[in-house]
């Protein structure tokens, strides 16, 4: 039986969950029919503890000296971040021969494509499951058990942190900051969690999906994304009492000549797996004819998950697994033609906040008929006396299917109005 | 690019949906990597149309002369039965060097240790995929994403045929006559669907899942296996009245020294995952250290599901996908020691039918305390009267935990008395 000689570059979180992994169950590993060792590492301090013996482990300061030397079969970059040395020792692997395994979503959605085509014409396999929702083996089951299936979608929730957030904001009626706040604490959000909260980090998961799902590489700059800072507690609780719970989507779908992509929060009924996925959970549905309908669910990350996506791909590596790295040549990729979403049709679920003056709601409903928005239902909680106050009325209403574009006009035309108090609420309703 | 060359066996219904996505997706084939030609088929009726032009495609009466050919690198088995044909084509491949895909879980789950020795020493590849809930890609979930990890668990839904006739009693309160009558005529359920009513099918399905999960071969025989032939309307009306939903349940899960194993009937809360997968659909739960706990869930049978997952194994092979068939050396499988459940702790549901006569009900929780049951719940729906009949009272009752083998003894011990009419239900309760 070889022998792979595994390099690690990045002992951070998940590459601390991957040493015992890959030191710890000698016994397993052999029995499983691939014969791995943890032959380098390369990290920024030498002398942390990392509660593994790294005794006997080859030690390099500069990842890429670490992805190129001869010691090593696979290299595993853990470093993150889409430039700097995780991207150049990715590229110092390829151009020495090295199989790679990274966990590295920044990379793959910003470079994925010219990586593979380098990876492809050196003939080394680049695995990336732990960069789409940690261990779920999301990328597994459709590059390879939807290989020759037509996908439809691929939809769901692939950002933890915003699923918290919402998630405490709907069970616990915490705000939105307080909601954070807990989350920093828990270690789900970063410090500074613009990169979660804003959508970014889904858009990244979408883009690496949408590449394998539908051959077509999406330039993030043009994907419409929107993080959920601007939920309200109340629009919350509004959706809840509608029979909904509003989620931070991320949806690719095959439109007639190009691919439908977007971050954005959304209305989901709460009948749906999606509703009911809470707390950090990841959740992936997606439709593939001849498939049908596959959805996964699991932890979108932590050590433990994340490290064992990591170990799938090198054991996957050390039982022949090859092939294109995104399903098709990375040749063959095409640009992705992302549809504007102002020419979608959808339902929407929308929020104005009014002062009490007589007319008001009347003009607003008459903005939305004039743009062709017809409305499904309408609630106006009742409002009671603020004394000293000028009365505000908050208007929930959720709209039959309608033109984005027109909505957006509606709504335009209603916020220029002066009764209008601050700015209205959008959302999407999502039906599956 | 090498092109595989693919022969298959058996053109049922799985093979017609097969065909097309050999034959008819050349472009996409070529693209993802693997060059697949249909090479040669063998089937019982030569003449049928099968709706795909077969010119150019060698035809072998014999599948056994199939699988040996020199024409075809890859064999593909979709005869069917354990024995046969089935298990006589297979044993020729393996023999004859070619790498083996089959959807035939009986075939497996009674010879696939002795197979996978077979393929391990010829060293060919042996894929079953489609044997275990069609197209939902939980081998490949649980053997190349979980493949270092220590499973804890594999629980689900792994029937689409007694799920379908759940569902139907449960949300149209069809009996269970009517239900399975429906479930024939929609295709779902053989004219003789003991196999999957009895819990035959599922009990195939776990025990493949159990020799990739746990390294360990069930003995079919010694598996507690119970069908849904005895849950009656009104146990499914009860479950529901207490916040449950009645499941044909597969359980693998790892004990101390052995494997606790049982196919049978159980009460899962309604806002438990599993109690929401309706219709024909199968849902798998596992749980592994490190990974965490992780659901798939999809559709479990049809032309569409299954060829797909067997096309999956056909391109995993020639992208170079090897390794031990069960996730270790066939020669490092042990016999699975099956927990005995009576020695097993759980909750229960248990429904007498209870002559209306003084000092039943009292007899009933006084046999269950003598036998150190505790009591949770107790309902008992109004009887009404009856005239000209004696007056049947349904008594309902839920456990606390206690020992299998007590509640037995209890209720044997009650079903003895004259005032019991019929047999008592005993379902048990699964909280995951």
């Amino acid at each position: 039986m070889k022998t792979w000689r595994i390099g690690v570059a990045g002992l951070g979180v998940v590459g601390g969950g991957l040493l015992p992994l890959l030191t710890g169950r000698q016994g397993q590993l052999s029995q499983i029919g691939a014969g791995l060792e943890l032959a380098a590492v390369s990290a920024r301090n030498r002398d942390r503890d990392r509660g593994v013996s790294l005794e006997g482990v080859a030690w390099f300061d500069d990842p890429v000296d670490l992805a190129s030397s001869p010691d090593i079969d696979i290299f595993v970059e853990l470093i993150g971040g889409s430039e700097g040395p995780a991207r150049d020792s990715v590229a110092a692997a390829i151009a020495a021969g090295k199989h790679i395994v990274t966990a590295n979503k920044a990379l793959i959605a910003e470079h994925g494509a010219a990586l593979a085509r380098a990876a492809e014409d050196a003939n080394v396999a680049l695995f990336f499951e732990a960069a789409v929702a940690a261990g779920i083996p999301v990328i597994r089951a459709i590059r390879d058990g939807a290989a020759v299936c037509d996908i439809d979608y691929v939809a769901g929730i692939l950002n933890g942190t915003c699923n918290y957030i919402l998630t405490q904001m709907d069970r616990r009626g915490s705000t939105y900051k307080d909601a954070l706040g807990e989350a920093q604490r828990l270690g789900y959000a970063e410090d500074d969690p613009l990169f979660d909260i804003g959508g970014l980090d889904a858009a990244h998961k979408l883009a690496i999906l949408t590449v394998i799902a539908f051959g077509v590489c999406p330039d993030l700059k043009s994907m419409p994304v929107e993080g959920i800072e601007n939920i309200a507690l109340a629009d919350v609780g509004h959706a809840r009492d509608l029979g909904y719970r509003i989620k931070l989507l991320a949806v690719a779908r095959r439109a007639s000549e190009s691919v439908e992509l977007c971050v954005r929060p959304a209305l989901v009924r709460e009948r749906h797996a999606i509703a009911q996925t809470g707390g950090a959970e990841n959740i992936i549905y997606f439709k593939a004819d001849p498939l049908g309908v596959i959805c996964l669910t699991g932890p979108g990350a932590g050590a433990g998950p994340t490290a064992s996506a990591v170990m799938a791909d090198i054991i996957a590596i050390a039982r022949g697994a090859r092939g294109p790295v995104f399903n098709r040549p990375a040749k063959d990729l095409k640009a992705a033609s992302v549809v504007n979403p102002i020419v979608q049709i959808a339902r929407f679920y929308l929020r104005f906040s009014l002062q009490d003056v007589k007319g008001a709601i009347a003009a607003v409903t008459e903005m939305l008929a004039a743009n062709d928005v017809s409305i499904d239902s309408m609630l106006q909680p009742p409002v009671g006396e603020h004394p000293g106050k000028p009365a505000a009325v908050d208007v929930v209403i959720t709209t039959h299917s309608a033109l984005d574009k027109n909505v957006r006009c509606a709504v335009d035309a209603i916020s220029a109005k002066p009764f209008v108090i601050g700015e209205p609420t959008v959302i999407r309703i999502e039906e599956f």
